[in-house]
């Protein structure tokens, strides 16, 4: 008896024309039926932005062989919700988003069109991982990375996740064979700290090309920086409740006076 | 001797013209030296996307008298970058965000530009509110809502509070002097559920726009959506630490045998 192979949700914000999202498609092409529905122009940056002011296209295209794929006008998070109402006849059993081009290790989750489609995912009931490798660049070598997307989705498949199970997992530029192994790790706790590049157009105004240099504050133990720089997969599990408990406990005691 | 005033930065996500932040200034003027820097156009939904691949504009204007104000071409999270390197010469001592024209409670947290901005000075270090008023309406009253604003931040002046502090404050639709109180709340379990409303353009070719209906499935008591539904204003403490610590113990021990 055949069994039912799982549905594999695929999508990214580099665009599904980009050498990280092929990727992700041939590494888990043998595992499970793969749907691909992906931004059909780059949103990095995009952080969880939806689109509501404007209409959405939603294209069949042929790109990945053998893989029925979609290209969307809309953000990563869009992408999610059209191939959810518009596109898988089942729920999907995993959502993977990535391989981005360039980290989205610790703060970085905030600001990451990547982790923002597999956030959806989360928010829809799908366990999901985003994956990015540290590459911006466009011929990025993701040898290494396919093995670890590889690995960890089969873990996920054996052992069926909390459906609201989300891992944002990094990647670091190690040659094949010298990966150390995969951690699993807390987000560090760094920003960027933003040098704008004031520049003069041709009609004599000002603008501005955001400019950011990252900075980890966070040198205790434990972080997915830390796991990247020692050659590490970092894998880091992330919530979708927000809430700031310790914070909720302080403001309680403190306002105890007017605030219920 | 004269006392240096507190230093309050102010953005939103409906832009600068939009009455939602003019009640938010009026409700904060006489509290401390306030400074706007917000979208020149509405940007809802847009969470927390970020300007990489275009430059930014900044014009100062003469929208609040007495108060100095900017107009930016980018994110609410962009104003607040570009607010702390180009228009602040000291640190902000507090960065509030709205008031929003419609409900950022429970899942909302993550699509909303009101609550980026805020997030995005967090993680500056500066503390700060988003607020938001459960009402679409462009006319929206503001009479409670800055009530409430002005006590909060009264409250937020009085005892600093640490520096990634961030609240998501949602305001109830009630008559004045009608509001029950507020609420110190947890992020209740929601999300939207989609029905892309399909049309087909002049040409012939379907696209679609975002339609969403609000699913609460959070019935314990304690969450934002209970408090409003109460009738309170619900203040949500939000971490920018994404880490799911419990998840991170289930996984350090079911993938013992393969992840450090």
């Amino acid at each position: 008896m055949e069994q039912r192979r799982p549905v594999i949700l695929i999508t990214n914000d580099d665009g599904i024309t980009a050498p990280g999202i092929k990727a992700l498609v041939e590494a888990v092409k043998e595992l499970g039926q793969v749907i691909v529905v992906a931004p059909d122009s780059p949103q990095s940056g995009m952080g969880h932005a939806i689109t509501i002011g404007s209409p959405l296209r939603l294209n069949k295209v042929d790109v990945f062989e053998g893989v029925e794929s979609w290209q969307c006008s809309g953000t990563p998070a869009d992408c999610v919700k059209l191939a959810k109402d518009k596109i898988l006849h089942a729920k999907a059993d995993l959502c993977l988003s990535g391989i981005n081009h360039g980290a989205n290790n610790s703060i970085n989750v905030i600001y990451s069109g990547t982790m923002s489609a597999a956030m959806e995912a989360a928010i829809e009931g799908i366990p999901s991982i985003g994956f990015s490798l540290l590459d911006f660049n466009f011929n990025a070598d993701f040898t290494v990375a396919k093995t670890v997307v590889t690995e960890l989705v089969k873990r996920m498949l054996q052992h069926p996740m909390p459906v609201h199970t989300l891992l944002n997992v990094n990647i670091p530029v190690v040659a094949p064979g010298e990966l150390k192994g995969i951690k699993i790790c807390r987000q560090a706790h760094a920003k960027w700290e933003e040098d704008f590049d004031q520049r003069v157009d041709p009609r004599g105004k000002d603008y501005y090309w955001m400019v950011g240099r990252f900075v980890n504050m966070d040198k205790d133990p434990g972080t997915d920086v830390e796991a990247l720089k020692d050659g590490y997969a970092s894998v880091v599990p992330v919530t979708i409740d927000f809430t700031d408990f310790k914070m909720k406990n302080t403001l309680e005691e403190l306002w105890s006076d007017f605030a219920h």
